[in-house]
């Protein structure tokens, strides 16, 4: 579920050799890819849940993140596109802010690429996860509990109309580690050829 | 650490019950303590970071976090007093997203009562962890490793200038259950002798 772990050695954003470490001392943990992502919701108040890190996206820092797109927060990062992850390890007493701006991608978006990346994340999830893209809509009174609609679905079909796939863009690394209480806030910028680069300072905890 | 369960079940309010019912099933965690607190910061951009439950005020449902008054929270929290706590419960798989209007408690709060409650948390940490308010500002690059002041705080004293209480007043309760698929909306309203009044809607999770 974690996954980008080999590419992550292979890329140069030194925060990445730190959150894959992280990922792996804490790998006994079933918890250790739930993340909280907070974003601007309605009226200009903070949102924030708990969402599952399902990797990143290949060849870059891109962090997926699978949702309903019935849910309130789609509407509301269209509206505002940015996010800070704030992700802690429990085991290893190591914290990561990531922020950045986020895409959302359903499937009327018009680019073939991020089509095909909402698909990839519907397939790499498992068939059981798939199912709740066909309950009712998250959020809304249930009125009729004793109707509990039997549902199905081919585990060959592609996604279906409420996948959504999130796309978190890094562009700032707040790092924490309190057992040695060290931390690192890294910062990106875009170089002139369009690649990134990443500063890092250390900074009083 | 967590405090307030004898209030708890004094309370009304219906989703105090549960909160104590899960503090009380992960209480072996030492992180059960730990959320997540969002916040809007610089440029309309949310903030996120991990903070550690401090009770319950006495005889209201108000969440008491300690913080450092130099960080940038405290600046953003000023202008925007919205915030949303995301509280996961590791062992017991149960979310509370709790959202509310926070209030920034520093010494300079003219405001007696205030005042009392901030000296009452202060002196409620641990003489240890008040040490960290007597550190450098969070934040500011570290220019001199090597220089490491001794730093020593008289246990009888009251709150440094870099103290702050910030206490989060809860006007809507997001509760979710991933073991049994249950969730539950609470939300405040205020009756006309100024009391609080919760309203609790069974919604699709």
């Amino acid at each position: 579920m974690a996954g980008g772990g080999a590419a992550a050695s292979a890329l140069s954003s030194p925060w990445r050799a730190l959150l894959q470490r992280a990922l792996d001392a804490n790998a006994h943990l079933r918890h250790s890819t739930y993340f909280q992502l907070a974003t601007v919701g309605a009226g200009g108040r903070p949102a924030n849940r708990t969402v599952v890190f399902r990797g990143f996206q290949e060849h870059c820092d891109k962090i997926q993140i699978n949702t309903d797109a019935r849910s309130n927060k789609i509407g509301e990062i269209r509206i505002c596109p940015f996010g800070e992850i704030c992700w802690y390890f429990t085991d290893s007493w190591e914290q990561f802010r990531i922020s950045g701006i986020i895409d959302a991608i359903d499937g009327s978006s018009a680019d073939p690429a991020k089509l095909q990346h909402r698909e990839r994340a519907w397939f790499a999830s498992s068939v059981k996860s798939r199912l709740q893209y066909l309950g009712p809509q998250p959020g809304i009174p249930i009125l009729d509990e004793g109707r509990v609609k039997d549902v199905d679905i081919d585990p060959s079909a592609g996604p279906v109309d409420a996948f959504c796939l999130l796309v978190l863009d890094p562009e700032k690394v707040d790092y924490v580690n309190l057992k040695n209480n060290q931390r690192l806030i890294f910062t990106r910028s875009k170089k002139e050829d369009g690649s990134s680069d990443w500063m890092a300072v250390k900074v009083s905890p």
